[in-house]
């Protein structure tokens, strides 16, 4: 067992994976330049061990889904995601090949997605991993997307499929079995959010979208509280939601495999509401870049953050809606 | 007992504490604008329970606290705090009387430093809590101060008095005790930093300083930091390093607790260093706005990274210098 100094596992560890501004970790603070006419999107997600993820899970997958759960809210604002810090809270446990095998699942997705670590603090957490990153993005602050303008009429639309990382989860943790080429793409899918970062759909996001948010705690959910930020209300026609095979072969007809489908969360996708006239145009445009943005309901002006299920032409209200990691 | 949930807690307890570019906490991200020719400070340090302050801590001190040790960092940089995101890891035992309280801390540091909310991350940390602040700050880049300037022949200066929060803690636990008087003095100054924010101050470390950071893990081990970083050594003269009369009384001639004094951290007050011949003006600017600065050594253009504490004509070298929160 080896188990190095905090300021070694810095100069070794995190040094490499920072960029401009950022004084090679040697600094208390980063200097972040912006150029004239963007302003910043600041996001801060934090995960935590057994809570956010299992605690068996791979570290360098761990790193990524700490660097995604943000990179999908700064998508879902339209924006590309430029640079992050990192609180990096580390378990008693942890040996310098754990750091290793963590930073290397940063520096994976610091290739895949063209950002820079500026900063951050390592600090004992003795019993429990925990990792809260701050994502930073530049953007000319006309183009941000609240979740706070969808209209009465607009579509409502997802990117990729819903449901998969709750049916993952399921499966990873026994709750729920099948084959297990489904079962592999389905956990993986909930260790590895893939948000949906392609140029073209972030530049329909920007052109299109009355609102938007990303889908971490569940569909039902998050599309209550865009309404709730809205004023407005929605019906998601079950039968829409956009559904990979393996999650299709499982969910069937399951009622009960429907509601983790609308409700569990963890699909690091983007809802957003557009104009109808516009969804084609939307959609030709996220496919062009091999995003599938899938009409699933509408907004209706009516008793304000109401969201209703329609399953087969009934009108089921969803209560107890959202996953909490909390 | 009444523990309301995460969305009841954000809208009750943090929205009021939301600044401009924050919707409110009622979206994914924020929105910061940064004047033309400005450039934004970024720095975060995490604090948990039992690591950086004591379980039985009231929590309004605890927000403070998780503020001041970032606002340290800021004004090391010679920059005016601006703005904070906060991940906020919750442990299982909080009540709603907790989170205000929480809050009410926040909202006191807030209006007495000037700062913001604009947004985070609330989750689920069972049994421990952790707060992970991100602070921002414009600054005209060119005066931006890194640790990374430090000339043969500057002197080093610190602000305030070192020692007081190290023996506090030793106070707090039993480790030590002293009059009640002192007692209360030193734990306060534990609990709660009290960073050099002054205008004045501000103005003469951007204008005089070669190399600036905050004392949060010793005196010796952050001048060594700021060595390193610098590529030159630092003799400190032990008997300049200004004390409370708290910390006089209690340490006397006791070697014991000098070493608290010089390695035990949590000053967050600002070690820089300057060309000797700035030193004069550099005290008087910092006076006018009653921050005391005290010369307490003097940089070497000798091995890199060696600090030498200079004990009644006696050189030491000091090795395990540093307290380490990790």
């Amino acid at each position: 067992m080896k188990r190095s100094g905090e300021f070694h596992w810095i100069s070794t560890y995190l040094a490499p994976l920072a960029g401009a501004g950022s004084f090679g970790l040697r600094d208390d603070a980063a200097l972040m330049d912006v150029p004239t006419g963007k302003s910043v999107v600041v996001t801060q997600d934090a995960i935590a061990s057994g809570i956010h993820f299992l605690p068996d899970t791979p570290l360098d997958l761990v790193a990524r889904k700490a660097l995604r759960v943000n990179i999908s809210d700064i998508v879902a604002k339209a924006a590309v995601p430029h640079s992050y810090s990192m609180a990096l809270g580390v378990p008693d446990i942890w040996q310098d090949k754990d750091i290793a095998s963590f930073a290397s699942g940063l520096a994976g997705d610091q290739e895949q997605y063209g950002i820079q670590l500026t900063g951050g603090d390592i600090y004992r957490s003795p019993d429990r991993l925990c990792i809260a990153v701050t994502m930073f993005a530049m953007i000319d602050p006309a183009h941000y997307k609240s979740r706070l303008g969808a209209n009465d009429g607009d579509v409502i639309m997802v990117t990729g499929t819903i449901g998969d990382a709750a049916l993952g989860l399921k499966l990873a943790t026994g709750e729920l079995q099948a084959d297990s080429k489904s079962t592999d793409y389905l956990v993986n899918a909930y260790h590895l959010p893939d948000p949906p970062v392609a140029t073209a759909a972030l530049a329909a996001i920007a052109q299109y979208s009355t609102a938007s948010m990303d889908i971490s705690d569940g569909l039902v959910g998050d599309c209550r509280k865009l309404c709730v930020a809205s004023n407005v209300s929605a019906v998601i026609d079950r039968s829409s939601i956009p559904l990979s095979d393996a999650a299709a072969l499982l969910v069937s007809d399951d009622d009960r495999l429907w509601t983790t489908i609308c409700t569990g969360g963890d699909d690091y996708q983007v809802l957003c509401t557009l104009p109808a006239s516009d969804k084609t145009e939307f959609q030709r445009m996220c496919a062009s870049d091999n995003v599938m943005a899938t009409h699933v309901g509408c907004i209706k002006d009516a008793t304000s953050g109401s969201v209703s299920l329609d399953i087969a032409g009934k009108w089921v209200s969803i209560e107890d809606d959202s996953f909490s990691h909390f």
